[in-house]
């Protein structure tokens, strides 16, 4: 192999695929990215075993070839070369080393066989379909918060994607939850994404997708089988298993029947959670809401350290009602809103509350309160 | 007490007194911040019983008095209460608690006995001078990264302030050293410092003190004694107890024989420096210098992952020299250049490196080099 490269399209390429790889690693190849050059292109491959990205990027091919080096270490170096610098990778195929060399600077690296790495096997897709970025970002960036950390539950480890009978008819849905709280996203159904059977793409995939979606005018090419979804870029392809497991029906935890309607300008709502949960021990950041004819009170009672209190205007015409929450999942919650005013629909104090944004059936929330 | 206190200038004074407490305190009341207010100000106190801030800021004084409080907590909640906002501080004496309002925001907070807060015993001081903010922030910023980190050999860990004879006649001159690599810089000796006895600088105070010399226009009134330092603005005063021990004899170190000099622009040094560490192993970080007749190559051979080697232009006109270096020390110094030129003095490989900025002799460096 022997091609040359601009650095700032190389530092893309290989930054894309070095942050799949597994800081620690028992399988040394695991820690590599497998180079492959071809044509008037270069491609680097990474994986975890779980997740896979391919990174194609423009170069000038003199000798084709293939090998594998050091992801993070082929990183580091791209990334302390001068901007512009106009790099060359040579690998003889039987030395075991790959030369580096830009300008005045020369490294030699070591590599492995690349008949050692595991490309992940390729799979039949029952559904492809394409998406616009920011239409996933929105999915995606809306729900993750909600995934459960918790590795004994680990169909909760994920987001579960899949499709669903909404009001106005059938709709691409995203839903995560940890039990203490859940968020539904609904997005309209890409033409071909009908028959996707729904999955639960991990929490480590979510964070690798959102780098793909951050150009607004790019369509992400979507394809979905029972065991895998891919997603795809012209440049960038992402390959993850996905959890082997069954998602909760968490149609039965969304509240219908909550009537007690308080609307309240989200952002000032978040500033006043935090600021009363500041007297709160780390552990039980319990806050208490109690609500009454157009008005909020918040407080926090920590009796070590002290006691907070904050009034808020709301627009609230049902009885008086008190009721506690964890602080972070309220600010966490608050924080999703883009519009300016949150809705939030409680029952009683014992039972789950809903949030969502204005009458928008399209994103929605449910926090399970906490006794204060 | 009952204050009202602009929440800018509150969240100033506060933050700066928080900073000196420790986050994990045996002694409850060393958490705390005391508050006295009186005439047309109050003051923030904190201590860690071997540093105390004091922070004076304007207040409307409805009742004067004291109380301490958590400082932490005092600071989380100004610093979330919103841009303008008027603060009243309220303490009744008797109920051991103190009552802070902004609006509708209300907290009531904790306290502990002014009484039982621990003031630090005033002390003669021997030498009282003032030095611009400028002329200080150089002296420490360009010593401070070479003050040891090892606990054994205590009276390494800060800076040595102290009156020193150099070629121009007397300066104030800031040393640090860790055995391994050694700062020496040089200030115009100002008037009143003549007779300061040389005192070590905790690392804790310099860090703190530094937030003290932001303001170039800024006068700093600097007393010393055998046992406390004490820097003050008008509106902060920070005392530090000093290190109770003696500075090494640091002149022997400092090489004065070295003849064979290399010029080199620093930044570019620098950055060839880090890029060839990226092949070695983090523990090893040895970078080789080969200098020859004009022409310096820098390089790493680390057997796991590969080697580095890069060449850079340099005025060098002495005899072939190969010497290794721990590549984080040469960064470090390296970093210290303000001019564009570093000039480094080398004897043998096995012999301390000099290094300065050009012909200036009010900075000097010194390292050590490695077996390569």
């Amino acid at each position: 192999m022997k091609i040359s490269i601009e650095r700032g399209t190389l530092l893309k390429a290989v930054g894309q695929a070095q942050s799949v790889v597994e800081r620690r690693n028992t399988i040394p190849i695991l820690a590599n990215v497998l180079m492959e050059a071809e044509g008037d292109s270069v491609s680097f491959r990474a994986t975890d075993l779980d997740i896979e990205v391919v990174d194609k990027a423009p170069a000038q091919v003199e000798r084709a070839g293939a090998t594998t080096v050091s992801a993070v270490t082929l990183h580091e170096i791209v990334r302390k070369l001068p901007d512009g610098a106009l790099v060359q990778l040579v690998d003889d195929g039987a030395s075991g080393k790959l030369e580096v060399t830009a300008g005045r600077s020369h490294f030699t690296l070591a590599t492995l066989p690349k008949e050692d790495f595991p490309v992940m096997a390729s799979s039949e897709y029952q559904s492809n379909f394409s998406a616009p970025a920011p239409v996933l970002r929105r999915l995606f960036d809306k729900s993750k918060f909600a995934i459960s950390t918790e590795e004994t539950r680990y169909y909760l480890n994920g987001v579960y994607m899949h499709v669903a009978e909404a009001e106005e008819g059938r709709v691409l849905r995203c839903v995560a939850t940890d039990g203490h709280r859940l968020a539904r996203i609904d997005a309209d159904l890409p033409d071909g994404a009908e028959d996707m059977p729904g999955v639960i793409v991990p929490r480590k995939t979510v964070g690798e997708l959102r780098k793909l979606l951050d150009d607004d005018d790019m369509q992400i090419a979507v394809s979905v089988s029972e065991t895998k979804i891919r997603f795809a870029t012209p440049e960038i392809t992402l390959t993850s298993k996905v959890i082997d497991g069954t998602f909760p029906d968490y149609s039965r935890v969304i509240p219908i029947g909550n009537t007690r309607q308080m609307e309240v300008d989200a952002q000032e709502f978040a500033k006043a959670v935090d600021r009363v949960a500041t007297v709160s021990s780390e552990r039980s950041r319990a806050v208490k809401l109690q609500l009454d004819e157009d008005r909020l009170v918040l407080s926090v009672n920590a009796p070590d350290s002290g006691a907070a209190e904050e009034e808020l205007a709301v627009a609230y015409g049902d009885e008086k009602l008190e009721i506690g929450f964890n602080a972070k999942y309220l600010l966490e919650i608050a924080s999703q809103v883009d519009r300016e005013n949150a809705v939030f629909l409680f029952n009683s104090a014992g039972d789950p509350t809903l949030m969502r944004e204005g009458t928008d059936q399209s994103a929605v929330y449910v926090v399970m309160p906490m006794r204060v």
